[in-house]
């Protein structure tokens, strides 16, 4: 740190990715990646527009709000896309949260949450999940605070009710509710449809997942206009060419093959059924995930043990080093090889430790 | 604007960017854009890298910082890139002021400075340029308030000297000053050496002028690594993933054909030439512009009278509707063929006035 970094940040401390090692070649299951490639359209629409990248992309980017409007039946007005989701849960972290209007979400979820607010000086406060790893709806009932769950959570991956969902949009009419659904479209239900009833619902996706383009980086809220208004603002005061023309023309192709997409959900959702089988076969216990990953334990091993064994055997699990999680790996859905791959790894992890 | 939206940015105006229109085929001289394509081996390594979108790109940049780094010979560490340099100019307004820290620039520059400075609650004073439009040096010595100076200045296209900028450095040194040098390419000198002796030095640069990638979004940071540290804390809090891995390989590339964007330089320089004896000629007045565009004024005519005649003959400028400057265009240089056209649209407006 310099001594001309702004006070206001000594308490930040920065969300730290999931390693990304350049050193040899890993089974990369560490990083919720689609294991499927983009869309053949999409690779070729971003090839044509890296022609013409000396004009600015599209600031208004209509046609890919277009697209995603389409795809979730809302309006254009309804959709602003971002620099990925990271970008859209910020700005709604600078345009709904302030001393006033504090945070809350849960004490285990997607952990830029808490950086976001660290980073805006907004005040927030962690709800405990229940024992379960489920989210008690009760906790965010009335409570007069922007809230923000991710659905399915992460990094458990268990998702709640649409019903669940409107009751604490509904019971909160004077905060915003944000519902991240980056993982939502491995099993779960989009709350989207109900921005058109409730002006307080913020609904974020990702294309980085089920659309294979998280290198792409494009993110995207669903909203009545007057929030996307709000988070327009605020585009428009950062970064108004904030998604590139490759990015915008990728996304516009990748939503004209939505095929491609569902089939690629689809074989991770059986993927996922295979894994989860076989795991508790091995004795782990799981939650019951309907994102692209699972959430898994082994009562006689460490987390971090099984992550280290892991990746001495070329395979990356995420790990995450914190109370009440630390047992589990959050381990991301890979093709059947890789699914198999891993099975493999714990065999021979766990045939050695027994020899000892 | 919603009832949610936080009180804090009562104030902000959003930076409006210049116009995109799409229902018609325009001569864009309106938005700095370089007339010429992307490096070819620019648009291959695009093209290659859409292929693997289903991965995140580096978060570490490593590659293209290390590119960067050496055009600039400074080390990896002292670079820092970014989604365009919108984003590094904002996390500068982030990092390093704040309402013990405001901000001052000149009162005719980049209209983004002010907005940034609303955006993140930073008290900011405008100084004041002189008649002629330059920086007076004097303004910036020992202020002790963190400066943004763009060199060449927008838009005016008017360069400050080296010799000048390190007085202001060295004048200031409890304060970081932010040298914005988008338009360096065109004829000014870059103040990135004087990195490595003021450790409150920030040099910002954007690959979207002088190397064609306006749709790409990649700009960057030079600065000693204890400033890098403090901007990256910001980029680790809002969007670690924020160059996409297509821009990125497109960067990279772009760097490995240097002797391209060297050429493209060169002729816009010559056109700038050849354009301001012809503006001249015609009887317009031009500040002496080392920018890739002119900034000219004709005293028969008001700003808005030529911006929306041109307009009208399909050839869009800038023009901004602000005191002291709206008699003024803004005018990008375009190929040979686009002044030439620029020129033949100013004599059919000065000959259809007169006929009048």
């Amino acid at each position: 740190m310099s001594r001309f970094f702004s006070h206001k940040y000594d308490a930040l401390t920065p969300y730290t990715p999931g390693e990304q090692p350049k050193e040899k070649k890993y089974i990369k299951l560490n990083t919720n990646e689609s294991p499927f490639p983009p869309s053949p359209k999409a690779v070729e629409a971003a090839a044509k527009a890296a022609a013409s990248l000396q004009l600015y992309s599209d600031p208004t980017a209509a046609k890919l709000h277009e697209k995603i409007a389409a795809l979730y039946e809302v309006d254009a007005e309804n959709v602003l896309a971002t620099n990925g989701s990271d970008e859209i849960l910020n700005f709604a972290f600078m345009a709904f949260c302030d001393k006033e209007h504090p945070a809350i979400f849960p004490n285990i979820t997607y952990g830029f949450y808490s950086v976001f607010a660290e980073l805006n000086g907004v005040p927030y406060e962690e709800i405990p999940l229940k024992e379960d790893f489920t989210i008690d709806p009760v906790d965010y009932i009335g409570q007069n605070k922007t809230i923000f769950i991710a659905n399915p959570n992460a990094p458990t991956g268990i998702s709640l009710s649409l019903d669940t969902i409107e009751d604490i949009v509904k019971s909160n009419p004077d905060s915003v509710v944000v519902i991240d659904e980056a993982y939502v479209d491995f099993g779960g239900v989009s709350a989207a449809p109900l921005t058109k009833q409730y002006k307080n619902l913020l609904v974020t996706g990702t294309f980085s997942k089920s659309r294979s383009m998280a290198g792409a980086r494009l993110g995207f809220g669903i909203a009545c206009k007057e929030l996307i208004g709000d988070l327009n603002t605020i585009k428009y005061s950062t970064n108004p060419y904030n998604v590139n023309s490759m990015t915008m023309a990728a996304g516009i192709a990748t939503l004209e093959d939505e095929a491609y997409t569902q089939t690629n959900c689809q074989t991770v959702i059986e993927n996922r059924s295979f894994l989860q089988k076989e795991l508790a076969k091995r004795g782990f216990v799981m939650t019951d995930s309907k994102a692209n990953f699972l959430f898994a334990a082994h009562p006689d091993y460490e987390g971090k043990d099984l992550y280290l064994a892991l990746r001495e055997k070329g395979i990356l699990v995420r790990h995450f080093q914190k109370p009440l999680i630390d047992k589990y790996l959050r381990i991301t859905i890979g093709t059947k090889e890789e699914c198999e791959a891993l099975l493999a790894a714990f065999d021979a992890i766990f045939s050695q430790t027994k020899e000892v």
